[in-house]
């Protein structure tokens, strides 16, 4: 049990707020000698842990709250001027918390087991770093490199010739085919699976036979890879993922796609074969992207929608049913079913318009009114 | 082989019908003394099967059936009077049948493997009951606690510090992290990822700061979770799935979600972070909950819907996009994707009538038309 | 690093043109001795490696490439006539690459390694063809039958009484549940399921009473299963996959499931329990068949489409809603939330047009326009 009452893992060893507030930046009310053990939300948080806001509406949570310091911006922290005594000012509260948070987790892990475990399996010609960890019932494939300050999971594997760059964490239970290349300090978690072969078949009558998939999968530095995602090899070249490309879990990655640097995806989204995603995009769970397309830089993409094709400039796409209380469901989408029939509807209504009367057919257009479809 | 011929778990042993409409309740017509090894389907149980069926009209099957029995419900038996020396009068026969059924399987494995393999890795410091079972190549952390009568599969991970409660069974290749919780009489799936970290990041320009995700899972009494289903760690507090919650396979759940008990969820579910779902909810397959909604007690999602907002009310809530032929389907999409300009020429036409002719716009509302939308 | 500048899995030795052409069929031009590795895509492909074309619009990237040889059709051939000398005329470019290939990739791993390694737990009773190979790692379950030539990759957990037919490929990973049979010549990726609990509850109040799964998976031969796949054992009878079948990554097949012979499905497919599939079937990422519902041969489902019902005649279905930019979403889905009450002021309309004149509502209908909804 950590202070803040959860089960999860525990930050050790105490900070002075001055410390801190040397380290990242920011001014900090009240007596700085004060010490602090890491963060809680706002609503749990001891006297020993930090918070923070992101908007001024939290006023009643932060009185209500014993955080020793709560990070806030400049403009908040002029609202909040009872709680200037452990108001912590600084341009942007959250990522200020991430690289704290970060500060604290990267000592909170002292005691964990290094070397390489007796009961891992490494196979001839393979190359570990003295530095590296691997961990019990891992096996590492032949020829395969291991940079340093690498650490494998218990029970993963990594396949003949692939190699993973320095200070990059594979989690238990990750399966990386042979002839992989992962970056530096990546984070892959457990279940995902990194080179299996692409989904490619020849139709021969009836039957499918199998293109071999013989590229091989690169990944850039600093990239998550969330549990249980999948990133297939390429058929002749290579799947290729961006440096700082972060990916939730369930992700499925198909053939030859390439994922530009710092797209960020939610879980569930599926990328078909070849298609090529620009940078900076952000793509909301279990969109899907088709084959072959490319998608531009700077493109959002909504949850749910499937992009049928290529999408040339920035900006958000979306395509979800909307929900509804069932009844009402039922309803619309019985007149969904037949949509062409009721334009056409309205087709002959407006023609019918125009033969009864000139009155009508002859006023302005509506400025209101968006163009009207052909 | 089993006699119904499915190559499955095999069922062992014989009961007579007797024993078993003393112990589950009911009754049931002909020599109660005949003795029966399980259950199958009617139209391929043999004579020492049970069967069941939930509708009268399946009426002409079960004279066609071998079975020995059928479990029936009082109303149908009245219709199968021609039966009435095998029928097993009931008040549910699918809650009878899932009863029985239990009571065969619990029988059925006498021979499994118990205690801790040889080749399992045991860290120091874990507490393992003399009553639990480890499996081959499993590998138990450092300060684990693994309650009595407990197994774990072959090749299965329990990070350090976890606690698995008595009676629980996780499968082959589980992965559980550190610091995580699972309660008393759960079962777990091969390729479950409990307490990969959840997702969560800072912006810093282009880049994404990843938030450490120190808080856990909890997970109550009587939980089942599907194969390759994946619970995220919580970011600072804890990840918490109620009592009695049943999550099929390949499920997502973000971090510092919570899941009320009894509640049920089929295939591909994704729960998005801070997630608040009630007590008893249903949730079809694929459905999507946005981060951070809530949804009351007792309510049901249909397949494939993405719920964007809170739910406060009990209810059905719905949104697919219905299937057609897809030439039809194309038609209705063409119309869809323009579908505030087909309003908008309906406006026009209405505005257009008004001033055509008085006669038509005083017409009193015809009583069988829905209230008319704003 | 392989010729083509991939990192993958690289193939060894180089074959003259004359015997490739003599093994596998078509005419090639130029000087038949010239020797090649293996396939490029045409724009990075060197002298020494073959490249195919499906169509006469590469005319440019033939031209340009340096492939030693590129697969092209005869009527293609017609159309690159300044390129004979290095045209192999072929019926099919791409099925010949695909024969092709797979013969290139079959001679590309000579050294891996064969038996059982010394890591591996095979349980008592279990049979291994003297052929086999088991990876470290791997567990065998008791009486667990392997055939000839299987490969069973590291860590992959094989469960007791399952039998792996022969020439199949688990790869590393994969976890077979006890009573599992898997045909012949099969490829199962990694982090695939075979045989988890279907999802069966019967309800008791509140409370869901587990339905014991007691069936099997039998899968036939030649069926590819992707990467962290699912396919649950039976009910009370078995789950079944038909010869030829081939299943993307994160695909989930429910309980007692029939899929027929060649049918195809891309990632993330969700079949509900007890569907039947037909064969030849093509079923589009992420659609979702419905519990219970039966699929003719021949039938081609859309990418994401929720099929709710069964289909009983081939042809393309679909449902999924078209992307827009999202401001165009956000109106035509505030439009479709209400879009019964759009059709009703049509009805209106109408009504208040054959009020208003009897000339518009004599006019013969408009041969072009489709069937009138009812």
């Amino acid at each position: 049990m950590t202070a803040d009452g959860s089960s999860g893992v525990a930050a050790t060893g105490t900070y002075a707020v001055a410390a801190l507030v040397e380290r990242f930046g920011g001014a900090c009310g009240g007596d700085l000698r004060r010490r602090v053990a890491g963060f809680a939300p706002l609503e749990s948080a001891t006297v020993e842990q930090l918070a923070f806001v992101t908007a001024a509406r939290y006023r009643g949570a932060v009185a209500a709250s014993a955080a020793s310091a709560v990070l806030v911006t400049a403009q908040d922290a002029g609202l909040l001027a009872d709680e200037a005594h452990r108001l912590w000012v600084c341009d942007d509260p959250y990522l200020h918390f991430a690289r704290i948070a970060q500060f604290f987790d990267a000592n909170a892990h002292p005691d964990e087991p290094s070397g390489i475990a007796a009961s891992a399996i490494v196979a001839a010609g393979a190359r570990i770093d003295a530095s590296a960890t691997v961990g019990p019932q891992a096996v590492i494939g032949a020829h395969a490199s291991i940079g340093a300050r690498v650490r494998i999971g218990s029970g993963t594997q990594v396949g003949a010739g692939s190699t993973v760059g320095e200070a990059t964490r594979l989690h238990a239970g990750v399966v990386v085919y042979a002839g992989c290349t992962i970056g530096a300090r990546c984070i892959v978690h457990s279940g995902a699976v990194i080179g299996a072969d692409g989904f490619g078949f020849a139709k021969d009558g009836p039957c499918w036979v199998k293109i071999p998939q013989v590229g091989g999968v690169v990944i850039g530095n600093d990239v998550e890879i969330g549990a249980n995602t999948t990133i297939d090899r390429g058929a002749l070249g290579d799947t290729r993922i961006g440096d700082g490309v972060k990916l939730d879990n369930q992700i499925q990655v198909g053939h030859n796609v390439q994922v530009g640097e710092d797209t960020i995806m939610a879980a569930f989204v599926g990328i078909a074969g070849s298609a090529i995603i620009g940078r900076r995009c952000q793509i909301g769970g279990a969109a899907r992207i088709m084959g072959h397309v490319t998608i531009a830089d700077d493109v959002v993409i909504s949850t749910q929608t499937f992009v049928s094709r290529s999408i040339g400039k920035p900006g958000q796409y979306t395509g979800y049913y909307p929900m509804a209380e069932h009844a009402a469901f039922e309803k619309s989408a019985a007149v969904l079913r037949r949509l062409d029939g009721l334009r056409e509807r309205v087709r002959r209504l407006e023609s019918a318009m125009r033969v009864a009367g000139d009155a009508t057919a002859d006023r302005p257009p509506d400025p209101t009114v968006p163009e009207r479809p052909a």
